[in-house]
């Protein structure tokens, strides 16, 4: 089997999807890349989740073009391919439609920063990026995906390095990371902040974003110089 | 075991819906036709899925005659009779009491369109039939459900073909499709676009459906001439 | 073993509560009654469902007394012993802290009757008594508490026999029937027509209660003469 | 094995978190005390709940120094420490961030009490410390933690041996009791109250706190001199 390391890491970061309740039947993907061959390993569509093994991953350039495997890659493959051409440090991207993450991307708004639980992994807002130009949806839509994706961010003076997520407007969440399982990891961490910032809205219509002090303190103790979070 | 096929192709779909969450006790109940021999394999009134097996499934015409079986057919047995004589494209059935599909059904309101998650599979709101008037609800009241669904479906100038759901007022969800599988699937598609509905409102009270040229993309994509979802 | 049938009808029907998701750690019993020995069976105090067995039921007469049993019955017994002995053709009675059906009684409102799932079970909206004055509250608590069932019943009109399930007001839901098994179906009812209720008036403000024709129709369809739902 | 008795009961504590659905990953921990040794036991942080065992809780004395393990211990172990330091008949503590406690904490708002649920564990609304002033927030954090909640106890003139429970303003809930399970237990109770709450508020917005006679007879039936719930 070629590319097997990340074929089986696409694929178990993959089956972590539905064990997370993140996808409905086959609403999902996820991609590992391999830097040093230049090509990605990636959910074939369509395909239900247990079904799935590491042979049928689609392995992919950053062009999109298929370099191994007889199933068509997921419809969102041009996305992948277009940020892992131009985010030289990520390792894996997810793409899923969990409930809540969608009902914000959906309502057009980005997910406020209320609590530690947001703050332990970002210091602003989720954003939300708007939907796409009807020029850009009508030609190549999945890639221009991904630049709206990046225009986002940068219009916004994010890092794709510390924001290692957004919602696409009308659409779903994304998100990445260093790892596959990381980037899925990050998918869970979206779902339950967008959860608790409707749920807080719902009790306190005028709640305020909290305070930058302890966002601060927050992200620091988990990813600052002297991170002490974890081993 | 006559209508071998059937009993099993409505068997297997009947037990997917308390594994989809769509169910509770008996509040569900699924068909398959076969459209050869002028019959349908439907679920036996009132038993608990677990005790049901492909010979329980009931055998009936589209006049609503039970043709083979024991057992008395589900009380929605008219409903499902009616749609399979007049849409001769369908090959399945569903209707659940699905938790938010039958909140918005209660509320009397069609689900409306606004992310992809919904435009991945009809391109306009879910529809929702009015009550029925006193007269039809005091006769045939099954019988009149089918000819409620059919009519508001034209009266909303919709085609069977494109839109496989609608919502019936202060009553709950019917699904159909090409298999019974597939209207087991658009019935769990319905309760997620249901939730995820009311929780963008929820989010953000005066949002807005979604455009007409990210409907069309979605729709496309997944059904359109150059469709290139799934394998 | 002494009262094997309502030992095994009151265990069986207890351990239903954790699996349908009616109750965290011990917040609900569940009791069976032999009417020809004026006993019934129910839940020990405090004790968890996964330790619970036939043999732990206590048997306790119609004036609350234990009859048999080492274990400290319910703390909700005397509740149970007023309806057994005022209600007679009740054969289970159930109490359960189930979260939809607690905020409505948290609420202090009625479950207003929005739907066919509701209609199937009963004609009007699930009523809600009000907390108990002072007095009752401060003197025999549960013994009380059976009188202010029955007779916030009597007060809305409404007979124990077509109504089996009713809020206390600040507390939580009780439901009764035939059988213990049946008044645990009631709890099930009561708690999906309560989420469903709330996510109703949620999706449409303004709501109104459905029809009385169809409210008719769909308690007949399964109450009525005519009968035709079930085998 | 040194310190068996509280590494296992610190373990098992632990292990009841994602069991009851109160942790998304690792967050959330678990500590139990061993008074005559000064020392308690806590989960290492960052360590997926599948990956612990008894021998992998560290042990930790009252000033949060680890007396014995190779781990680092949950990075809110001064928190922990504090609380045993100054409440002397506490023998275990959990954080979690629950999701009804973690959205109520986030809208600064006390968990008001509106049933027998909430009365039958605490005789007052849940309180919702403020979020710290700067000065502690940038000094010994974790430390802080721990006064704040003291203090917030304090200034609304409750004990701790009484109210076992208490949200941190724009963060999440600690509780504590006699043993780590009766604290986890606490987060369970915690979070339905949590959950009820909001739904409550949810169907009537103008609803009223239950009334004092009520909560002081739920409260007397589990906790006063003539307790009678439990064996």
């Amino acid at each position: 089997m070629n590319y097997k390391d990340i074929r089986e890491e696409a694929y178990e970061a993959n089956m972590q999807l539905p064990k997370l309740g993140l996808v409905l039947f086959t609403f999902g993907n996820v991609s590992a890349v391999d830097r040093n061959k230049g090509v990605f390993a990636i959910k074939p569509s369509g395909v239900p989740y247990e079904e799935l093994s590491p042979e049928k991953m689609v392995i992919v350039d950053f062009d999109a073009n298929t370099v191994e495997g007889n199933l068509r890659p997921s419809s969102d493959t041009k996305t992948h391919a277009v940020l892992y051409k131009h985010w030289d440090s990520i390792g894996g991207i997810v793409h899923t439609h969990s409930t809540y993450g969608t009902a914000w991307a959906q309502s057009l708004r980005a997910i406020p920063i209320y609590g530690t639980t947001h703050a332990d992994h970002l210091t602003v807002d989720i954003p939300c990026a708007p939907p796409m130009e009807d020029s850009m949806i009508k030609g190549n839509y999945e890639y221009e995906t991904g630049f709206q994706i990046m225009n986002h961010l940068k219009a916004e003076n994010l890092s794709y390095k510390e924001v290692e997520m957004i919602l696409v407007g009308n659409h779903a969440p994304f998100t990445w990371g260093k790892t596959a399982a990381k980037a899925v990891y990050n998918s869970a961490v979206l779902e339950t902040c967008a959860q608790m910032a409707l749920l807080t809205e719902q009790i306190e219509g005028k709640v305020a974003r909290m305070k930058d002090s302890l966002i601060r303190k927050h992200w620091e103790r988990k990813h600052g110089e002297g991170a002490y979070y974890g081993q």
